[in-house]
């Protein structure tokens, strides 16, 4: 007889227009019985250890299905990306106690009959498991595909990040210095800024809450001007950047969670400057550049051994957790990547 | 004894914040010697023929000094791209009765001190001279360097062109279908958009101004949507642009005529469709791209030799008609490109 066991998931209530609110979803206990999928289903049943929260999941609260993603559907569990440990399997790839990380649901036990996106981790010590949803997962292949691939950085270049302490925000600007470039960040806390100047190494980095002009921020820390914006909040952030960036500026539009939220975003009014100045400004998904993902998990798994690195993570405990840990990326309440720890390994 | 002549010259009467108007200029009359240039100055005097009304003299009429071109000196004669014919010079490339093309002043004759920049014209009897400020000048190598250069176009892609029926507009339109594009115009009166379609060869055109929903005309005409905007217009028909752009389209901002007379600009409020569609929107001035200018000089006199491009001009008599002729252009009054006829060759 298979082990039956009460499960907690963390269900999504229904389609949202504002800023997520932990009422929008809910905890939810159900049986199961964790019997091994059938055969010649291909699935495995996992159970998840750790999960991300990452800030394109609130695009997935929106009743809109045009996008590169597909919405939650309303009454089931949430997904996102997950640390799990296999424990029955009818797929040859993989056997009980392996470590996968790819889209899982916000559960302790996930049935995953879609496993060609998964990815098998080879465990070590020197490397902590949830680090594969974070520095070597999607958030990390972000910052590498979008600096090394979207940004054209050179050596001694002038870089500024906002959301620099954050999942993606932190290894761009870690990237950067590794380059030789001139690295300041932005950030939504006094701790923060202490982090990305003390434990991150980047030159500099301000509070931009505390500036009343975004404008005369930026120029006071880049008084030649900036190379390269890595954007991950878009907004008045976005605006006043167009304002300080140098003849043949490249800008990465990697995210814009300042207006995620807002049903009619900002309007940006200094796009003049991309002809003056001869700006790219480029969006990207990582996804388009999964090809170099093998490159990546070598790389910045030696800088990270090699202790060139750093990683913060935010770590939740318990899938309790999730939805407050969720709505807190909305509000910078995460100090670096935010994961919840669902299970001990 | 030299030759004394009263000339007519349009000088430039103070910085505006506004849409030029007509009595931001002023004719003068002045005498003047027709000597030939002081000894050792290297210097030409010519006799301008045709001047050129470009928008991007707007952006001189600020008292901005920060931009890649300085502003105009208030009491002096306006200066622009025109076809001269030297009288007198002092300068060993250049003897009288040559044409050149390149900066000189809006008077009947000037003294060139610069002679760097100037293109020495080989008369061609297939080729009237006035091209020498649009086909083949600075708005036509605009459309061959933004469209070649900045668009990445590829046989059956979908091209946007705003302003199409312009000086830089019909050119980017007859390069893209040469290239097999398919090729929408958008311009601001019927007959225009007739241009556009019956003479020009694009394969649709529409009157901007009779569109109530900019988004909804777009999505009319590109059902499955956008590869290339050729933007020289900015604002509103950006922003409708940019909902419907296809998946890794590009979009090169080469003006924004529709802005540039506005002390603030309107917002642009569509940018997140850069990162979901992964496009790439590239500010470009045409100046970076001069190494190309003997190929695009080749090319583009060989289409138009051998029938494959046509070109529109608007052409103004006297050079009493240049301030109306360039307040004009941001009222849409130009059809194709707009010169001044200063003197016959
Ligand atoms: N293009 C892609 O393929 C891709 C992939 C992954 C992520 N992204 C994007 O990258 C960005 C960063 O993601 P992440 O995972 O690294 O998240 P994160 O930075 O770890 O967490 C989100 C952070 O955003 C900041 N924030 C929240 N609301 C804000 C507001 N109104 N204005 C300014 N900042 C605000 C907060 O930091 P502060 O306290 O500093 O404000 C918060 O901690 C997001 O925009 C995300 O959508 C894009
Ligand atoms: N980046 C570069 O290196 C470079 C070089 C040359 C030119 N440019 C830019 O390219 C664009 C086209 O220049 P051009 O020489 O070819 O000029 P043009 O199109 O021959 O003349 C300007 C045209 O702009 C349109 N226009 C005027 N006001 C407008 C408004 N409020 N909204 C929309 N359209 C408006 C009018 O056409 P409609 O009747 O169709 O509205 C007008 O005929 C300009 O923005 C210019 O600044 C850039």
């Amino acid at each position: 007889m298979a082990e039956e066991v009460v499960q907690n998931k963390v269900t999504f209530k229904g389609y949202i227009d504002d800023i997520p609110k932990e009422t929008d979803m809910e905890l939810k206990l159900s049986n199961l019985e964790l019997n091994p999928p059938p055969q010649g289903s291909a699935a495995i049943l996992v159970k998840n250890l750790y999960l991300s929260c990452d800030p394109y999941m609130r695009g997935r609260m929106r009743d809109f299905h045009g996008s590169y993603i597909p919405p939650f559907v309303p009454g089931q569990a949430l997904e996102g990306f997950g640390v799990s440990k296999v424990i029955h399997s009818d797929n040859p790839n993989y056997k009980p106690g392996d470590f996968i990380t790819g889209f899982t649901g916000w559960e302790e036990y996930s049935l995953i009959k879609r496993t060609e996106q998964l990815r098998k981790i080879q465990p070590d010590d020197r490397i902590p498991l949830s680090f594969h949803v974070g520095l070597l997962g999607m958030p990390g292949f972000t910052a590498y595909a979008g600096f090394f691939e979207v940004c054209s950085p050179s050596k001694g270049e002038y870089v500024f990040v906002s959301a620099a302490s954050g999942a993606v925000g932190q290894l761009v600007g870690q990237l950067a210095k590794l380059h030789g470039c001139y690295v300041v960040g932005s950030a939504g806390s006094k701790e923060k800024v202490d982090l990305l100047k003390n434990k991150l190494g980047f030159d500099e980095a301000f509070n931009y809450k505390e500036e009343l002009d975004l404008n005369a921020a930026l120029q006071r820390y880049f008084p030649h001007g900036i190379d390269i914006y890595f954007d991950n909040v878009g907004g008045d952030m976005l605006d006043a950047a167009l304002l300080n960036m140098r003849i043949h500026g490249r800008i990465a539009v990697c995210g814009m969670v300042s207006q995620q939220s807002l049903s009619k975003p900002l309007g940006i009014y200094n796009l003049f400057n991309l002809i003056s100045r001869r700006i790219r400004m480029q969006g990207f998904l990582q996804s388009d550049y999964l090809n170099l993902y093998p490159r990546f998990l070598e790389d910045v798994s030696n800088y990270y051994k090699q202790g060139k690195i750093v990683y913060i993570e935010d770590m939740n405990e318990g899938l309790e957790s999730a939805p407050a840990a969720f709505v807190g990326l909305f509000h910078g309440k995460n100090v670096g990547k935010q994961v919840i720890r669902v299970a001990h390994e």
